[in-house]
């Protein structure tokens, strides 16, 4: 068996959190920033010291070789660098540091696994500067042409391609050079299951679909006093009523969730009827039918209730991801070492988007997801426990080794 | 009768709502600008050339007197001068011009009334720089001491006595001088009731109460995708059942109204359950033991919802003005005159604040309505057909021709 070694692992995690450490105790590494730049470079280093042969691809996304004794594809494991702004130390960094450690241990070891293994961090898989998330999977998987993404201009202004240049990431490497034997990415859940349920890991058979949408509602603005119910044209109670709907019928359609994160009146003055309120729709489900009916629902439940309060709308499609199955053996596989090695697990559906929806594209896929404290990340108090890191890491480990020598 | 000068009075409502004037046809004369003090140096000008005795005092209310051949108090006429930012070109200062008007002419008419007319313009009627609003009439009737109203600090962190004193309003006269014989103010009604029934006239029988609160919800922030909605505590989602609820309330309670006018998620981004909603409800009824119910119950739903979305709340009271009921005879009187004229008239109760409430507290009071196209006001748009406000105007002298020569 693979001997990981847990100091180094989690001092190398450690001084990751120091790249673009910010004073509150998160991390801001935002993709193609000089803190991303400074990342890179040191988990360059890393690969390098462990002996694995290191590439770079024409979108940035990092490789790093470990030979096997047999021909074909090879085993991927990783996930991310880039962080969001104020976000925290182990989202994406948990996965590229783990499947450092994992190839490192396995070259340690000495005799060269059967089949070879390739460790991977994605360029841009956050999309807060650069837009979409997930770019470098996405690239590497086809479903963006590489010229298209480089030509992205950011948040800033700024255009990919140049900024890829300018922090010395734009690689030779063809992309999607790479068609995995299979791909598995270790990550934290990012959710409060598995700490609510005292469960160590998570085997994740599916991912959620996400639809955004955009709704701007218009009505008339009015004075607070003087306008009758009956002459109202409220858009901010017409919004109210959607946001309540939206839930109303996220409860009744099972793995349904639907959020309304941004909500704003305008003018937005205490003594006057909203005219104008704008608010987006975050929808998701496992199951792409039930996905479609509940938008559906919502979307007739928008037209009624905009009828009623006298308000006219838009609406603006923003994304829309179809739900992603992984690969069935791959998460039996990941279940059946989990067990062995006596973790309390079960399997669960992803509520965020990650790379490896990208790689199920193209390889058969899983994940493997540590408990969140309190659920929370994206965010300076993102945390996991010191053992479930390490739990997570050597079932990495074990994983890895079985596909590795796998027939 | 009194022979209002029709022309001269239309001449000097557009002539005023040039000081001020804004690209898109609205009036911008903010309280104690130079744009105020331009309006009021007209003001004093025509006040004078209709012979009037024009005084200041020391909040800056301007009066214009003509004196009548009995002793006693006068009848007192008159709204205010300033406006709302990018405001419309009739709020305040149609009271204002109709009554220069009516004084005017009593003065043309040759023989002195019996009873003595003051016109006045109330210092900060809107309140949009320098609050309270209604600050010159609320100090003219004891209600607010004058060095309290002259140490406030207004929005851009000017004191209120400063500014007077730098556009030579810190008049000398005595605040709160006179106790008139009775006040009525003609004023648009900013709202829609009296277009929609086809009326010309209103006669304010009562002002509604109006309570102002600012609410904060505060749940969890945290991630749109990955938190089930057993684990949400989405203020956002309280904040749009608390908006529904109050229009529910509102509806169920005679005279009631309720907005929510204002309302803000944090962090406020699409796939962030919101962990913070700020919300402003502004209820107003004329029936205070119907309003203080309303307030009850709203407050019950919001602690009830609250603790069913697992969220805490702070309230902070921000206005409380109680209902206020005008004088019935003065009420009568007026609408008797505009029968006689044969104008279309009902009762109503206003909405809006005005300086007659505070006048209210220290004499007989009322209010004459004209109708707002479309019910537009604090807007460019605010707009009033010529012949009601001509109607207004013939309806206004007619009553203070009754008022000053009655026994």
């Amino acid at each position: 068996m693979i001997r990981v070694n847990h100091e180094r692992f989690l001092a190398r995690l450690e001084e990751l959190a120091c790249i673009g450490a910010t004073p509150d105790g998160g991390v801001e590494r935002i993709a193609l920033t000089d803190e991303d730049r400074r990342g890179r470079d040191r988990f360059a280093d890393w690969m390098r010291q462990a002996g694995l042969r290191v590439e770079v691809d024409g979108i940035g996304n990092q490789f790093g070789f470990l030979e096997g004794t047999a021909a074909g594809p090879p085993v991927m494991i990783g996930s991310h660098l880039d962080t969001v702004g104020n976000g925290g130390r182990l989202d994406g960094s948990l996965g590229v540091i783990a499947a450092l450690e994992v190839a490192a241990a396995l070259r340690e070891a000495g005799d060269l696994p059967r089949r070879a293994l390739c460790i991977v961090s994605f360029t841009n898989e956050e999309g807060v500067r650069f837009q979409p998330d997930m770019m470098g999977s996405l690239v590497h998987a086809g479903g963006l042409e590489l010229e298209r993404a480089l030509d992205v201009v950011g948040s800033d202004g700024a255009r990919l391609g140049d900024e890829l240049q300018r922090i010395g990431y734009a690689g030779s490497a063809t992309v999607g050079r790479i068609r995995p034997h299979v791909f598995v990415e270790l990550h934290i859940e990012q959710g409060p299951l598995l700490e609510a349920e005292e469960l160590q890991v998570g085997v994740v058979e599916d991912l959620q679909g996400i639809y955004w949408t955009e709704l701007i509602l218009s009505g008339q603005a009015n004075h607070a006093g003087t306008t009758p119910p009956g002459f109202r044209r409220d858009a901010g109670l017409a919004a109210a009523r959607i946001v309540v709907a939206a839930r109303e019928i996220a409860d009744a359609t099972p793995g349904q969730v639907a959020t309304v994160g941004s909500l704003r009146f305008e003018p937005g003055l205490i003594n006057v009827i909203p005219g104008v309120a704008k608010l987006t729709l975050d929808l998701r489900n496992a199951d792409a039918q039930r996905l479609d009916e509940a938008q559906r629902e919502i979307e007739a439940r928008i037209a009624e209730i905009a009828a009623e309060e006298s308000c006219e709308f838009e609406r603006r499609e923003l994304v829309r991801f179809t739900p992603v199955v992984f690969d069935p053996a791959v998460v039996e596989l990941i279940e059946a070492a989990a067990r062995r090695q006596r973790r309390g697990v079960r399997r669960m559906t992803s509520g965020a988007g990650h790379d490896a929806q990208m790689m199920a594209r193209i390889c058969p896929t899983s994940m493997i997801f540590v408990p969140s404290i309190g659920g929370i990340s994206h965010n300076p108090r993102e945390a996991t426990r010191q053992e479930d890191l390490l739990a997570g890491l050597d079932l990495l480990a074990t994983v890895v080794e079985e596909l590795c020598n796998a027939g």
